[in-house]
């Protein structure tokens, strides 16, 4: 007798069961039928590659969290996320590929985090992306998120809440007041939620004083309906622009100033595109930690269940080629991650309510020395796209019924030897027990 | 300026064109369905697990080509196979299925191999199994062998070959003979068609005597027509139950004899089940490498094309489960290398006549400010369920044709500020040129 392992998986990993691995796989179908629906070309890439495609552009929080593997020479690397493997295949096959190059893309992804609730180790992503060598117009970030849109209605989720930002904004403002520490005080706004507004405030006071934090928690403080938001920080932009004019601030008034015209024009394109008031939010605070993104950023919270954080996020990142290429190459994506979205549909009861397609099913049980004649049976259902399976362990009739009812198998088909002779099936309905002898010729001419 | 890395991937990974991704996801998602239609659930398990699970039952070789992980204290690998991880979830989940359970599995595995032609390091498997606690039918077998078949002809594949054997005929033999041996014996003539028969032949000699290889040999020179093949056999094993008749040697007589039975109702089941007589060969070489493996063992080749290797290989493992539990849990699987698959299917031509289905699908072209006509045209074809994109750079209509033409999108709908105006579009269909001004309403009415 073999030593007995404990048969478990790692912390961080998810792993479902068949009845919810059929309703994941349904959602993912769904939305990517949405976006192949849409054009997207589909695309796969290795979840292995070198390390130094994968953390050319990284921070140090991506380095830290990173499946490195034990093997060889070349230092190689599990992908944390599947925009930089996109990046690095469309300059690797630049004059294949028809552009503007619409991909979607569906696979796992690795991140070594702390372990905790929804946050997962290994996790699916599916991924739309948008580039185009030279020029993207904005158009397309509107797009992107439209997409988002349509897919989260296809599975008949409604309470999702895109919170829709432009970094331009807010970088612009730091430039106009001359703030040097650009990206500790992103970074602090991007803790905004975790730390809590007073500490965020507090920080950035330290960092820059506080006449200028005036300024910053002023446009943070901007808030309510789209069009309202965009009017204040227009007025906002407005109002600093007169009061900073030195050459050097006018950059950064002028940046801010198409940063808000951007957001404006997605906002206004989105709308356009069927998405409804209420699943839109303009929400400066959003920032979206990868160093990667340029203009338009996003995050997609459940009402009234944010604490589970986003499920959906993306924008604009105009330099991702240039670790390969001299070419600009401007992007626009959006990724949803799929496995945490799952967790969540999970917890607020949607994965429990979700209805699968009725599949009208058929389970054929043999009872003696029958398995030809349900052979037959089963491939005459079978060629009418019927889904039907034939019981093939030699058990009792009983524990072949036990079977049907715990698979939710709507019908069972008994052929006994008589049967055979005789041309019958013996129908069962397992939803009321009801059990018919029928004709065979017969039962096909009507019921299938 | 950053500095520049050449975007690459690593050696023995695949990637495809989106052109050639659209016909991979179409062979997947063919064969998933009639897995599905047959009464497989899906499942999916981590791609990394522990260690000691993966490497429980494998011998040397899976040991020097499985890919480690560099983090943490827990010894964690990269999945070399969906089986092992598939019998650890079984007896995890134990109470939570229903048996006989059929669930089938596409996912990606990893193992580290030389670098050649048709083998990659990473690759995609589609993997049925079946189990049952205490007991499993013979039946099942055949049946797994039968869903493969249906799976090739799903995408009208006819020229494969199932070559089939069962290890308890040779094991018997050995056995018969008093053969110690066993391992190294199966180990060459695994490597029969690798080292040629002379080599084989000679080094079987070198360790059990010539004496005894005569009868190995005489075994493994059974050929032709399946009835003939299990005809032959049949009178071998009695001829030698004659001659070797001490009780040990009887044993080994009874497990050949066994074996040999088994195998014929494989075969007569997997024909009753629809698989043709010139899809099926016996071929008592087959041993399959892994040490898993008790009963029925098959491999698949293309005709012709017999030196890319299997692409479809499985068999009855009875004994997978004892790592775990006491109890008893037979199975019998299959498993479709696609990566493996592709890669032969593109050599042998298969993929580049490929038709994938035709969808009808249509490029919107706004000509100046015309967005919002485009989003109310784009919406009303896709509630038909049509493929549709809207072209959303602001790029001449030159350039929008040529990127319709680029991706064989079948007709264009041209919409400028006049048509708005006058309720129109002009529809250009890109095969022939033809280009048409029609009322809209009218178009939608005849056409969609």
């Amino acid at each position: 007798m073999t030593k007995k392992i404990k048969p478990s998986i790692l912390p961080g990993f998810m792993e479902l069961s068949t009845k919810e691995q059929l309703i994941f796989n349904d959602i993912v179908s769904k939305m990517s039928k949405v976006y192949e629906q849409n054009g997207c070309m589909p695309m796969d890439t290795p979840i292995i590659e070198k390390e130094e495609i994968l953390l050319a552009k990284s921070a140090g929080e991506t380095e830290k969290q990173v499946y490195r593997i034990d093997k060889e020479k070349n230092k190689q690397a599990l992908r944390f996320d599947l925009t930089v493997p996109f990046v690095r295949y469309v300059v690797q096959h630049m004059n294949e590929l028809v552009f503007p190059f619409k991909r979607y893309q569906f696979g796992k992804v690795y991140r070594g985090e702390r372990n905790q609730k929804g946050r997962y180790r290994e996790f699916y992503q599916l991924d739309i992306d948008i580039v185009s060598p030279r020029k993207l117009d904005i158009t397309n970030d509107a797009f992107v998120i439209s997409l988002a849109a349509q897919a989260f209605e296809s599975i008949g989720l409604k309470d999702y809440r895109f919170q829709i930002s432009n970094r331009k904004i807010l970088s612009g403002l730091l430039e106009m007041l001359g703030i040097a520490e650009q990206q500790e005080v992103m970074g602090l706004i991007d803790k905004y939620d975790k730390i809590g507004k007073e500490n965020c405030i507090k920080e950035i006071e330290e960092l820059v004083g506080a006449c200028k934090t005036i300024y910053i928690g002023e446009l943070l403080e901007i808030q309510g309906r789209v069009d309202d938001v965009i009017k204040q920080m227009k007025a906002f932009n407005q109002k600093l622009g007169e009061q900073f004019n030195s050459d050097q601030e006018q950059m950064g008034y002028f940046k801010m100033r198409i940063g808000i015209e951007e957001l404006e024009e997605v906002i206004n394109t989105v709308r356009l595109l069927g998405v409804n008031e209420q699943n839109l939010r303009v929400e400066l605070k959003i920032i979206r930690g990868l160093d990667y993104y340029t203009g338009t950023v996003f995050e997609t919270v459940i009402e009234r269940n944010e604490n589970y954080g986003s499920i959906c996020s993306g924008g604009r990142y105009d330099n991702l080629a240039e670790l390969y290429t001299d070419m600009k190459i401007p992007g626009v994506g959006i990724s949803i991650g799929i496995t945490r979205l799952f967790f969540v549909l999970k917890e607020i009861g949607f994965v429990g309510s979700y209805t699968l397609e009725d599949t009208l099913d058929y389970l054929i049980s043999p009872i003696g020395n029958t398995l030809k004649e349900c052979i037959k049976v089963n491939q005459a259902l079978q060629r009418q796209d019927i889904k039907s399976e034939i019981y093939l362990n030699k058990d009792p009739l009983k524990k072949q019924l036990s079977y049907a009812d715990a698979k939710e198998i709507s019908t069972v088909i008994i052929i006994g030897e008589d049967e055979v002779e005789k041309g019958q099936l013996i129908i069962k309905n397992m939803k009321n027990g009801e059990q018919t002898k029928v004709s065979r010729k017969e039962w096909f001419k009507r019921e299938i």
